[in-house]
């Protein structure tokens, strides 16, 4: 497929520059890009690539000598990562799944399926479930028993979608993503040394030999639309209501969210992330690689937390946190570079204690 | 299905006030619970919720009002939360799998598999496996060649169980969950910088390039009786003798359990908890999420160690861990409090040199 | 299957002592070690093990009596790990996947498959996909459409390998892998908070409500030969040039590779560590289990980072690391035995400030 340098400017509502009937076929960094190609070279610092290059057209940083790097034509935008948003799901065919239901596919006859769907090979499709419109299912995913999954549903494959899962439309899972687990909610029958420990902060008095008993989870999981959720992400069942994540969060890879946890609107959650069991998290809070919070806390609206981050207790809104346990962002890195002068100042004190007479003598 | 308030009280072991023939269909937060739900109100915070609901019958704290909240029947626990265990297994209808084997299922005519069992679609059961009575295994999972699962399994979709896996009774597994993959082990024809920095705690000498060469794993897993497993979490094969864990241990979602790893009984793992190769841990340990342990160490009986606390040395038995590197929880939390009054302290320092002639000056 | 003492001595160029006719089947711990077993006890630590033995062959370390030990056979190796590298890939029979294609496989006419494969039950080979020769893949997984994996593939159950991933030779992938989901990326219309408290390292500005939108990931993955992949490990594919892993490098299980990164050759990374986007790591990088590294940074040849290290920033060549933010190792260990310290030096400069006069006081 090959696309006229016009029909993407137009897409990208951005300036066209010379020859708008110059066709690319997809979008390549300039050191790398061939005659076919859309170099992308929206900041000056790619000026080395695209002098190098053969391409005969690129998106441009603004005010760049576009003929003098024998470009043809050269498309200037505002915002360069909202434009490659655009151009690359303009370029985007999507998983390939044939339209229809695929002849391996065990599809419950009691199964509702939407207009338009594309259900790959060896998919299953339990009793009851209800699949909205154009629904794109790939090989070997589940949607059990009575799951209900909205319009324009991309489900990669080897997802599990399990019973009493409930989701919004334009979903989009990665491979083998987990959604409606159980929760890991376990009881013993007299208080056990976790409980005192958590109530005395690290006393778990005396030791006692028992077992676990399950608590079973009843409350299944309920998505909003536009949520997005990554490969081998978890999102477990709550206990007697559901595990919920709000419209518009976005999640990436082998992230996990426990049960009964709420995730509001418009989230980012970075790869390996977890959040523990009961947690509520507000709009709009970011939260980058390997993040973990606790359980039973709240994390306000618009929180920010970089990578690593061990969130412990709860987090008022607007807050950018980094560091275990969490502190303000300035606050941590002070705190690491303030360590790194604590030789220095263990023998500082130690010099003092000798130049200076013990309270008590004379002086 | 429905059941009366009398029949659950009877199961909980607990006492019934009011109307036991009050017929309830599933548990309910108090706030949320309608007519023919049995909402939860174990403790005075639920006033409000359960004054606004519109249930007949809850499960309430000893001592509540019960007619002055409009209800008709309540039930008193003594531990709300093992009540809240027995209560959802009662009401859990399990996966939905026919019983039988699906006729889409692929079984190796040498496999055993033993009465009662339901064999989902699509599962693939391989060469001499041997699976016990009542099993329930899920969609697209797998039990490869010569695999041995105990009775009362419940395997989900997606499950892996590979060869030289053998499992005890009432296993549990979660969706995508893999048993008995390879470990990571590689060793490089001379001496690594690995080795050495280890050796010297942080000096890896000359650097020398060197491929690595796999070490294969033909140990297997061994896995107790009442043993359950998260979603995506992946316990890897021994080398020459099994990775092992417990009877009764229970282990979260995204956990890794890297090769020649013992875990003992009634051990709780949460969620993206990463035990290193051949490293020990005893009866009774907790570990929060995230919580890592290094390779070829030994944690201590009834450890607890709280969410992120990174083991980097043996730990003995009874300790409760926080920190990285894992320190005593009430040790790491005053080092934390002390980092952040570091800027002073500096300061304070610095004002004493000035007060103070240096050593060596006269008075 | 067995093998003489023999040519077990001779397949790891090793030294033959005493009845090289003995059989035996498989490697043990001495001390569990039967008639059939090669016991082995590559050092004085395994004595006592050895001496309760009923084995008839080991392998010893050098000067062991190994007569005194009831032994008939013994064998001498000059680097025991390594010898264990070659003697457990001489005992592997490794996966159990019949020749040929499984008839439950759906295989798109368009896929090429080299000779000598084995394709395991209900495999998935989409539209164009190429794969080299003597592959084996098992049960569940999926290679799609247009993805190319080179000669002697070994590809777990359940593994995902999307459309645009390129794979060498050599390729090892244990159960529920995902090669090429697409990466996290998004962006919203207006400068978000993060980019915000990115450039001022804390600071997000007046908060603004912005969804996230998509940028679709077009690159691929591209894969060396002689890698391999742990279970649940997931490497995205990168945005416009493809996500890459350099000849040999080791990927443990649930690892996150995130889009656009570049790992270089013989790299080794335990279990759960996650690479965030954009970022470049050498060639010989060894990083412990949890180990993340920041986006957009650089890690140098030779880095090794030990278990949870948190690399924010840039990492030179050669640096062995521990620590967050990651330290030389070194100084990592000596700040944590200080913060330690830090409750008795906050006593002691009280103490000083008591015993010193005010500046400016007389003396």
């Amino acid at each position: 497929m090959s696309y006229t340098v016009r029909e993407i400017a137009e897409a990208l509502g951005a300036t066209l520059l010379g020859d708008g009937e110059i066709r690319v076929v997809r979008p390549a960094e300039p050191a790398l890009a061939g005659r076919d190609d859309l170099a992308l070279a929206m900041d000056p610092k790619y000026a080395d690539g695209l002098a190098g290059s053969s391409a005969r057209a690129a998106i441009i940083w603004d005010g760049a000598d576009w003929r003098g790097f024998g470009l043809e034509a050269a498309i200037i935008v505002r915002r360069p990562r909202y434009a490659l948003a655009r151009l690359t799901r303009m370029m985007d065919l999507g998983p390939a799944i044939a339209p229809g239901v695929h002849h391996s596919a065990v599809v419950d006859p009691s199964a509702e399926i939407g207009p338009e769907a594309a259900i790959g090979p060896l998919v299953v499709i339990g009793r009851g479930a209800r699949i909205g419109a154009r629904a794109r299912i790939a090989a070997h995913a589940l949607i059990d028993a009575g799951a209900i999954l909205g319009d324009d549903a991309t489900i990669g494959p080897g997802v599990r979608i399990m019973a009493g899962v409930r989701i919004g439309d334009r979903f989009i899972a990665q491979p083998n993503a987990v959604l409606g687990g159980d929760g890991l909610s376990f009881v013993t029958p007299e208080k056990s040394g976790v409980e005192r420990a958590r109530e005395s902060l690290g006393d778990q008095g005396e030791v006692m030999a028992q077992s676990w008993t399950r608590i079973h989870s009843l409350g299944g999981v309920e998505i909003g639309d536009d949520v997005e959720v990554g490969a081998c992400t978890c999102i477990d069942a709550g206990t007697i209501r559901p595990t919920r994540v709000g419209n518009g969060t976005k999640i990436d890879n082998l992230v996990m969210i426990a049960h009964n946890v709420t995730v509001g609107r418009d989230c980012l959650f970075a790869g390996q992330v977890g959040i523990a069991g009961s947690t509520r998290i507000g709009d709009r809070v970011v939260l980058g690689g390997q993040v973990g919070a606790a359980d039973n806390i709240f994390v306000g609206d618009d929180v920010i937390a970089g990578g690593a981050t061990k969130i412990l207790s709860n987090a008022p809104a607007g807050r950018v946190l980094l560091g275990y346990p969490a502190q303000k962002m300035e606050t941590f890195l002070e705190g690491a570079r303030n360590v790194r002068r604590l030789g220095r100042l263990i023998d500082q004190v130690a010099r003092l204690q000798k130049a200076v007479p013990k309270r008590g003598d004379d002086h």
